[in-house]
């Protein structure tokens, strides 16, 4: 066997490294997303503050070597996560649950390392993942959500949550999601199975959780932002069947932004 | 009648106007205190970001007139208000409703007019306030408080809350808080009155709340620190009577940091 590119090529050390699964928790309000795609050209400064590169950066000062960490989700930059999951290679000079300890004590402050631990060879963070969960949290009164701006859209319109709950409960089921996927998405398939979809009230907030087995380019946003739409009145619950059927996203309601969009859990 | 400095001479129209009692919420992270200090000397660059200047500016758009707004609470760098009250003199050309919407339509989104009401002439926000509520936010578990990181202190040590509230009744009732005041306060008498003294638990947070009608500089704060060190185990309840009776700053615990702070409301 021949490697043409010494990346491929596993050194004698990397052929018998484990492979571990992390539980990572940010506010994604300082960093530009989970993984930046690579920025090419002479101009390119200093490389962007994303999650995965600062948690390379300090899994490496711990394990004492250069590791990759693969996201289960590539958050957008401004989104939040309570429990993302990711896998590495490695191979820790020190027990699993100092690792989480030496991680976190170099961690600034919006990102957590809540666990650490080895797992079968082949397991893999995006092709394992069988159910996730997304919460999109709208502040919904005239008041302004202040020291919540950065966890929050805030929609100054009443909302009829019951109204947004029959759409909602539309949207479960395998079904071509082309309308509420963002141009440009590259996916070859825009099936994807909502298992749950739900619209909770937390005075003044109220919530749209989405659970799913994969969710295309700002599924969960347009979702939220076409739930918004039935829940101030422009729209009927039904116009979920249609969009679905059409398939036509100039059709669904607007891209909410980023920062009131939380991935809660991802289920293997 | 000579005035001896026109800033001390009131023009016709300022004779003229009448006394408004603002209510305002602010987070206080991105703001230099209520109201910053005059600074002096030839190097000042930019004025600090405070949130009466804030205020003033865009009052003063409104209005089309300058103001001065009289803080009840001059809070620090960083503490956070949900119901801060002001006075100001003025003559609003418009009505009093389409004041508030049109100042927060010009203020930055941290920073919010809640209400803006007539008073009487005399009404002074400082002098006549007759309890204020403070509430101190302790982020008490292992885990990170992410999001919440402005407004928490995060205290990683169990917290026993049965032996805080029993140093907390303590406070309560008319004493002298000298051991409660920051050094150079500048206050000629240091006695206050603490109507409640209550520490509420609210997974994972431990809040102290404390009412009265006035405070020293950093009271709350040192407060909140000194029923920490009992709550941690470090002191006994007890040692509240004693600072109450020696007077003496350097026996109560430390000074916890300014984010954790909140005024809540002020009575009149």
């Amino acid at each position: 066997m021949v490697f043409e590119d010494t990346a491929d090529c596993p050194s004698p050390e990397q052929a018998e490294r484990n492979r571990y699964k992390l539980t990572i928790a940010y506010d994604g309000t300082d960093f530009h997303g989970w993984q930046k795609q690579k920025t090419t050209g002479p101009d390119s400064a200093q490389p962007l503050r994303t999650v995965a590169g600062v948690m390379e950066e300090k899994l490496a000062h711990v394990l004492r070597h250069p590791v990759a960490v693969v996201g289960a989700s590539r958050t957008d930059a401004g989104v939040h996560a309570r429990s993302q999951v990711a896998h590495v290679d490695a191979d820790p000079p020190i027990p699993l649950d100092r690792v989480v300890m030496a991680v976190n004590s170099r961690l600034p402050d919006d990102i957590e390392l809540l666990n650490f631990e080895v797992v079968a060879r082949d397991f893999d963070a995006i092709k394992d993942a069988k159910n996730k969960q997304y919460r999109y949290r709208i502040f919904n009164t005239v008041r302004r959500p202040l020291d919540k701006r950065n966890v929050v859209w805030h929609c100054w319109t009443p909302l009829d949550v019951q109204r947004m709950q029959d759409a909602a409960l539309r949207l479960v089921g395998t079904h071509d999601f082309e309308a509420f996927a963002a141009a440009g998405h590259g996916r070859t398939t825009t099936e994807r199975t909502i298992f749950d979809c739900r619209v909770e009230q937390d005075q003044p907030e109220v919530h749209v959780v989405v659970q799913g087995d994969g969710f295309l380019y700002n599924m969960v946003r347009i979702i939220a932002g076409t739930l918004v739409e039935v829940g101030r009145g422009r729209f009927g619950p039904e116009v979920i069947d249609g969009l679905l059927e059409l398939k036509d996203r100039s059709k669904a309601g607007p891209t909410l932004p980023a920062q009131g969009l939380c991935l809660e859990w991802i289920k293997y």
